[in-house]
């Protein structure tokens, strides 16, 4: 018995690894969330399928209960596919599941995945880093753990460029923080279903940006870097 | 004719995407420089191959020479495939092609790849976020352009975890940096030839690291996250 934990990448069923289809292949059950597109589970022929996502009307499975479902399946299967979106430690919570499986002496192994922070941007010629321009860029999730008492993510990053996924909800709030630091017309970029046909491209600035029609799931991209790409693919 | 800037991953060649494999195989040429693996370069059964990385005794080719390379042999084929090690826009300097090709009017797509700030640490089991751990993370270069006369990289990055690339030639001055704003004691991880069979790591803290034998090329992951690794994993 081994689990896999296998990032899926951004969406575009073309972005997944030679590695996930091969663990896809061999999987005796797949255990999926909020996965882009169902030409992914499609490369696991003999797989059983259970999603731990959220489903209208019912409630989300907790990290708990999906922790109990991959030891379960886990101790009657050979192969296990934990499949998530994006890159599974890229806020994908693949760290706790791996632990939870250490804790009951259950082997896995860890599968990257290409993360939407990276992956999204870079499909649509928006270089997340560039020569002059910026020499560094972090990564953060803009929906934070609503029970922690202690804000953890302090805004004043020094990175040249910043990503937020999972921003949308709090937009103007993360914004907000963000102009104590940063220039008010600093340009901002958000891509609404990266990588999908249905993607939805949205420019502004941290000032103006919350302003605009914006639906999850989306990312945003803030810094320099977007001035490039207005000039280069807008 | 379009140019394809294609991310090769971190170095394991089951870590390139499907979408990758598919523009080697209708590349007619093949530009590439540093790869891991030549597993990688066989998808591409009918092209022309361009080495413009480094060579023994020779130059490196300038940034300007392969801008050259890439125009005229777009004006001379259907599919050029540009491919670098990671993601093209991570460090990749991806965003200078695209837009020299760009001022020729040359059209590009560019396919993004797992940049191995993510892909080495995650198939590690080592987590880059981590619930109440890590909620956000900074990628940055240890070599920034000596020609430049102010220092870009201020190394003050709130983020809980930083990833820094191409860090060994400058580890000592950096984490000095660093250690103006965190613990002496953060944990540190430090991956040589990451997700190849040639694979070393090294453990350390933020003060101890520099002593260490590490040869590059190498990644360097810092935080409190690389106690996990070290819990789950060492």
């Amino acid at each position: 018995m081994t689990v896999y934990l296998v990032g899926a990448g951004p969406g575009d069923p073309e972005l997944i690894t030679l590695k996930a289809v091969e663990a896809l292949k061999k999987a005796d059950v797949v255990v999926y969330d909020r996965l882009a597109n169902d030409k992914i589970l499609n490369h696991a022929k003999k797989a059983k399928f259970i999603y731990v996502g959220k489903k209208a009307g019912e409630h989300y499975k907790s990290q708990e209960e999906i922790n109990q479902i991959l030891l379960e399946e886990a101790k009657n299967n050979e192969t296990v596919v934990r499949l998530k979106g994006g890159d599974p430690f890229v806020f994908g919570r693949g760290g706790e599941e791996m632990l939870a499986l250490l804790e009951k002496g259950i082997p896995s192994e860890v599968i990257p995945g290409i993360t939407s922070a990276v992956g999204v941007p870079t499909t649509l010629g928006l270089p997340v880093t560039h020569r002059g321009v910026a020499t560094s860029l972090t990564i953060v999730t803009g929906h934070e753990d609503p029970t922690k008492s202690e804000k953890q993510v302090k805004w004043d990053f020094k990175a040249d460029t910043i990503i937020i996924l999972m921003g949308i909800g709090r937009l103007e709030d993360n914004t907000k923080e963000i102009m104590k630091y940063k220039d008010p017309k600093t340009p901002v970029c958000v891509i609404e279903n990266g990588t999908l046909p249905e993607q939805r491209i949205i420019i502004g600035t941290l000032e103006d940006i919350h302003t605009k029609d914006i639906k999850p799931p989306a990312l945003v991209v803030i810094g320099p870097v977007v001035d490039i790409f207005k000039k280069a693919r807008l």
